[in-house]
């Protein structure tokens, strides 16, 4: 009976992975260069995707897919930036490549230079889905604390970017940008390290930059 | 094949829940008051803790268990203050009674007045667990945003107590404590919310008054 579960358990697990490749696969034949970003609730996903979508809007065709557990909160907000869905999945904890495809034409004229999707908060359980992203960027706001690269190994070590946000914030609590770095490297060497903080402004051209530059990787 | 599935998961469920109403009526037969915190990663749950026990530490005994998913790190802040183990999970994403009940005795002299559960930082798996305590709290710390409480009803909705936290920090960004506390009303009417900074200590003696009380309460 164990054994039967878990090789339930690795077939579903290769039917999501397969998924994942076949949309990203997709999206790579038509341009879409598909950001995904994932932090713990409140750390400025939505924030950074206000102002990112609204620097890069100007050049740029922008779509954005948003998960949460309840509410549209996210969406109105993202709403008068790009065309925005939301994905509520009523009390899962992670997002999976069906709600995603089922939502997306919901977004309107296609394809889009970038496809963002804004992960439900949850450090944990989405680390472990691939949701078809070209670029996996992680969300460490420094009021969270400098300590978090080594307690959620997982989420650090599967993404490419990690962007540490709120760096205005810097002032008011004891964070060691370079500990948490050294942290965030120590678990993923390749990892591209960002600051910045979307209400300042500070760090926001550094980051649309490497996006504009994956783009321009994707299509040639 | 479904059925069958849905009848495990309800077994299990049901085994869970009587795992936690045992540790619960063993916990109050010995007079200790089992207080569990539950947050996203970096509200401040263990920083609240330390300066929970150095208050409390001179008029009760007190034991800390500390989940994490890795590392020993919060287990290591705590120990100066008190009894503390940490339970790291490896990996998943909420504990269980067989996890504290193994740790338990590494605390040492027991029975404590007041035991701490300190969860992993996770606002959506734990939610759904009972681990035994006697009060559940939540913290929600304000560089998070006001609109938690909508977006993890259920993380709010079985907790009895929720704790704003970090509101020292309230100057520095748009956060509604009365909007927080609406949100959270609205999903979970019987709840006490506290406001608190423990880097500051605005709002620690009536956190520590309160677990006075309900420890009173539970040996009349």
């Amino acid at each position: 009976m164990t054994q039967r579960t878990v090789e339930v358990q690795r077939d579903i697990r290769a039917e999501q992975q397969s998924a994942a490749d076949a949309f990203r696969d997709r999206m790579t034949r038509q341009g879409t260069l598909v950001v995904r970003l994932l932090s713990s609730p409140g750390s400025g996903k939505t924030t950074l995707l206000e102002h990112t979508a609204e620097k890069l809007g100007t050049s740029q065709s922008i779509g954005i897919l948003v998960g949460d557990v309840e509410t549209q909160r996210d969406a109105e907000r993202l709403a008068p930036y790009a065309p925005t869905s939301q994905i509520t999945t009523g009390g899962a904890c992670h997002l999976e490549i069906p709600l995603i495809e089922k939502t997306l034409p919901e977004l309107g004229d296609q394809p889009f230079d970038i496809l963002f999707l804004e992960d439900i908060g949850n450090l944990i359980c989405p680390a472990a889905h691939d949701l078809g992203e070209h670029l996996r960027v992680i969300l460490l706001s420094t009021p969270e604390g400098d300590d978090k690269p080594g307690k959620y190994p997982k989420a650090f070590r599967l993404s490419n970017v990690a962007i540490i946000s709120k760096i205005d914030l810097l002032a008011h609590f004891p964070f060691s940008v370079e500990r948490a770095k050294q942290d965030a490297l120590a678990v993923q060497p390749d990892l591209t390290i960002l600051t910045c903080s979307a209400f300042t402004g500070e760090g926001m051209d550094a980051w649309c930059e490497l996006l504009l530059s994956k783009k321009q990787g994707l299509t040639t």
